[in-house]
C-alpha cells in the first residue's frame, strides 16, 4: 500500500497571506470607498529592465529559426551566463570563482528548498527567527524539523532569535548544529550583518564543521560599506558556505524566473564514517538529475543585466525602491514609531506600539489608515510585536501611505 | 558535523553519454573526413512554432511596461494555461479535469524527480526496464532503491523487463509494489500499450492500492487508434494515477522549459495508520513551497500551442519527425534488422545482429557507417542487445543515414 511522506501532514497550512486577504476583503466590504494601499507585498512593481526585454525578444527570435534554435542547454546554465556571474558578482569584488561552482536555476525558492536533498536527514538545522518560511517548511518535509509544537516551533529546529535585545544579530547556538540558514540583508527584518558579525559565523562553521546556507537574494540593496555582498568576502567561507543569489528582486525577475546557487569546489561534508565528500559534486548530480536547465530566453534576459546599460537600469530600479524605503523610514520615524531595516534592504521592520501584537498593529493600520502590511508573527515567534513594510510599491502610493501616518 | 545524504554516493556516475562522446571523438580523430550523423539524441532539431515565438515576444513586451508587467504568478501556473490544458488535452477526449488538478512546471524531468518528495521512503518501487534513468536515480537519492548490485541493478527496485519475449509489454509484478513508473509511448523502446494492456495496470493498482506514475511525454506522437493518449482514458485511473506531460517533444520546448503534472483530486495515499490523504493537497504543498511558478513568457508560449494555428504548427512538427521515424523503420527493415517502435513514438529500437552487444552494435554503426546511436544497455539491463535510433534529426540526415545501411 502506497504510503505518503508523513512529514507533509505535520506542516500547518500557511494562513498568513490568506488571513491577510480575508481581513482586507472584509474592510473593503465594510468601507467600499477605502483607498487601500498595499505595503505587505514582497513582489516588485516596476517592470523588467529594457535590456532584459530586448534580450528575451532577440533570444525568442533565435528560437524561431533552425540555424539559431537551441534545444536542451546545460542543466547548470549556459557558459555565457555563468561567466557573466563570475566576473560581475565575484571577480569584480576580488572573490575567486570558477564557472563550475555556479549553478543557474529557475529561482532561489527552488534552490533553498531543494538543497536539502544532498544532506542527511539527521543533520541538526539552525534557522534565524523570524525568517522566510521556506527554510523551516522544507526541512520539515525532509524530516529534519522533528515535531511541531503548539506555538508553531518545531522540536528539532534550533531557532536563532533576532530581536531588539540582540540588535537583530543572532547569537551562536549553544548546541552544535550542522546546517545554518542565514539570510542577509534579511527578509523580513531588513537588517544586516557587518563583516565582523558574519565572520563569527564563518569561524564557528569552520570550527564545528557546519555548513552555512547563505541567502543573499537582497544583496543588490546594500548601501553601506561594511556590509558584505557575498559571504565569500569572508576568509575561509569557501570551505563552509553555499550562497543563493537571485535576479528576482535585483532585476524584477519575480515572474521571469532566474537565480543561481554557488557551491564552491572545496566545500566538503561527511559520510557517517568521516569521509569528506565534495558538495559541488553532489549538487551537480542533483541538479543534472532533477532539473533540465533554465529557459534559454530567460538566461539571455539575466545575462543582459550585466551589460553596462543593464547595470545602469538595475541600479535605477534598486534606487527607486530604496528611495521608497527612505520615505517609509522617515515617515514612520516622524510618526513616532521604532523601526529597523530599510537602509540596506527594501523592508522596514516596524515595532508595534507598546502592548500591541503583530496582528493588533496590522489591524490598526488596516482599519485606521487603510494600509496593508505583513504581521511579523507570520515569519516566526520572534517576529511578534512587529510588522513588515515593503518598499516595492509605487512612489506615489508610498508617499500617500506615509502622509496617512503623519 | 554536517552529513551528506549517502544515497547520493551509491549512484554510479552516468558514463553513457560521455562514453558515447569519447568514442565519437576518437573516430573523428582517426577519420577526420568522416561525415558523422548523430541519431542518438533525444533533443529536437526543428525550431519553436511561430505561434510560441510570437506569444513569447508579446509577453516580453508586456513585461516592459508597468501597466502590463507580471511579477510572481501562481506557483501552480496561470489559469489561462491550466484552462487550455484541461480543455484541449482532456475535455476534448471526454476526460473530466479541473484546473486545480493541473500543476504547470518547468519540465517533466523536475516533476518526475520531485514527485518522490510526497511519498514515504519505505514505498516499494517498480520501474520498467529499460527506462529513462531519472526514475531509478531519483529513487536511489531518496533511499528507496536499496543498494546497487554489480550489474547496476538496485536491490530494492522491482524491475519490469520489457523485451522481445513479452512483446515489450511488462508483466504485473509478483511481489506487491507501491509506486509504478510507466512511460508510454515508451522511451527508449518506442513501443506502446493498448487500452487493454494499460487497463491491467490500472486494475492492479486499484486492487493493490498502488500508484502509477504515468509519463506521457511522447503522447503527441501516437498515430494508432487503440493507444491511450492519457491514462485517464482508463476507467478508475483517476483513483490511482499521476500523469506527466511535457511541451518539450511536442512543441520543441526542450530549451524553453514547460511541462505539467496531473494529480487528480480523488487520488489518495495512506499514512502508516491507514488514513487516506489526498495527494493533490500534498503535491500542492510541495509545489508552492519548493517552486515559484514557470516563467510568464514561457507559459504564454505554451498556451499558444493550443490555438488553431498552434495546433497546426505542432502537428507539422510531429509529422516531420514521424516521417523520419518511418524512413528509419523502412531503412532498417530493408537492411535486414529486427526493429520495434517508431509508429507511435519518435524512437526506433533496433536489435543488434546475433551475438552482438549494445556497445558492439553501436561501435559497428559508428565505425562502419559513421552513425551515432544510443546503446540500449545504457537504459537498463533489458536494453542489452539493442540500440535506439532517434527520429529527431533533420530529414536530410535521416535519409542519408538510411542510405548508408542499404
Amino acid at each position: 500500500m502506497k504510503l505518503i511522506n508523513e512529514n507533509f501532514i505535520k506542516i500547518p497550512a500557511t494562513y498568513l497571506f490568506s488571513e491577510i486577504a480575508k481581513r482586507v476583503n472584509l474592510l473593503q466590504q465594510q468601507e467600499p470607498d477605502a483607498q487601500i494601499i498595499r505595503m505587505g507585498i514582497g513582489d516588485v512593481s516596476l517592470p523588467l529592465p529594457d535590456v532584459s526585454v530586448d534580450a528575451m525578444i532577440k533570444a525568442a527570435e533565435e528560437q524561431r529559426h533552425s540555424t539559431t534554435f537551441r534545444g536542451y542547454g546545460p542543466e547548470q546554465g549556459y557558459d555565457f551566463l555563468r561567466k557573466a556571474i563570475c566576473e560581475n558578482d565575484y571577480h569584480s569584488r576580488g572573490i575567486s570563482m570558477e564557472m563550475d561552482e555556479v549553478f543557474v536555476s529557475d529561482g532561489s525558492k527552488s534552490d533553498t528548498g531543494n538543497i536539502g536533498d544532498i544532506f542527511s536527514s539527521d543533520n541538526k538545522v539552525a534557522i534565524t527567527d523570524p525568517s522566510y518560511p521556506v527554510y523551516v517548511d522544507t526541512n520539515a518535509m525532509a524530516g529534519r524539523a522533528g515535531e511541531p509544537g503548539e506555538t508553531g516551533a518545531w522540536s528539532n529546529i534550533v531557532y536563532l532569535p533576532c530581536n531588539e535585545a540582540n540588535g537583530f544579530v543572532p547569537e551562536l547556538p549553544r548546541e552544535e548544529v550542522d546546517l545554518i540558514y542565514l539570510c542577509y540583508p534579511n527578509n523580513p527584518t531588513g537588517t544586516t550583518l557587518t563583516h565582523a558579525q558574519l565572520k563569527k559565523w564563518v569561524d564557528y562553521a569552520r570550527e564545528k564543521k557546519s555548513i552555512i546556507l547563505f541567502d543573499a537574494a537582497y544583496e543588490a540593496f546594500i548601501t553601506e560599506e561594511n556590509v558584505p555582498h557575498s559571504i565569500y568576502e569572508l576568509e575561509g567561507a569557501r570551505e563552509v558556505a553555499i550562497e543563493f543569489r537571485s535576479f528576482s528582486k535585483t532585476a524584477g525577475f519575480t515572474g521571469t524566473r532566474c537565480a543561481y546557487t554557488v557551491v564552491p569546489r572545496g566545500l566538503m561534508a561527511y559520510t557517517r564514517n568521516g569521509d569528506a565528500i565534495a558538495l559541488n559534486r553532489l549538487w551537480n548530480r542533483r541538479h543534472t538529475t532533477k532539473f533540465n536547465g533554465t529557459s534559454y530566453v530567460v538566461q539571455r534576459a539575466a545575462e543582459a543585466t550585466y551589460t553596462p546599460e543593464g547595470k545602469a537600469q538595475v541600479k535605477a530600479l534598486i534606487g527607486y525602491y530604496m528611495e521608497n524605503a527612505r520615505i517609509i523610514r522617515e515617515g514612520l520615524l516622524k510618526a513616532g514609531y521604532t523601526i529597523y531595516g530599510g537602509i540596506n534592504a527594501p523592508y522596514v521592520w516596524a515595532k508595534a506600539p507598546a502592548g500591541m501584537s503583530s496582528w493588533g498593529y496590522f489591524d490598526y493600520l488596516l482599519k485606521d489608515k487603510h494600509l496593508v502590511t505583513t504581521p511579523g508573527a507570520g515569519f516566526g515567534a520572534s517576529g511578534e510585536g512587529f510588522v513588515r513594510f515593503s518598499a516595492f510599491g509605487s512612489r506615489e502610493a508610498t508617499i500617500a501611505a506615509m502622509k496617512r501616518l503623519e
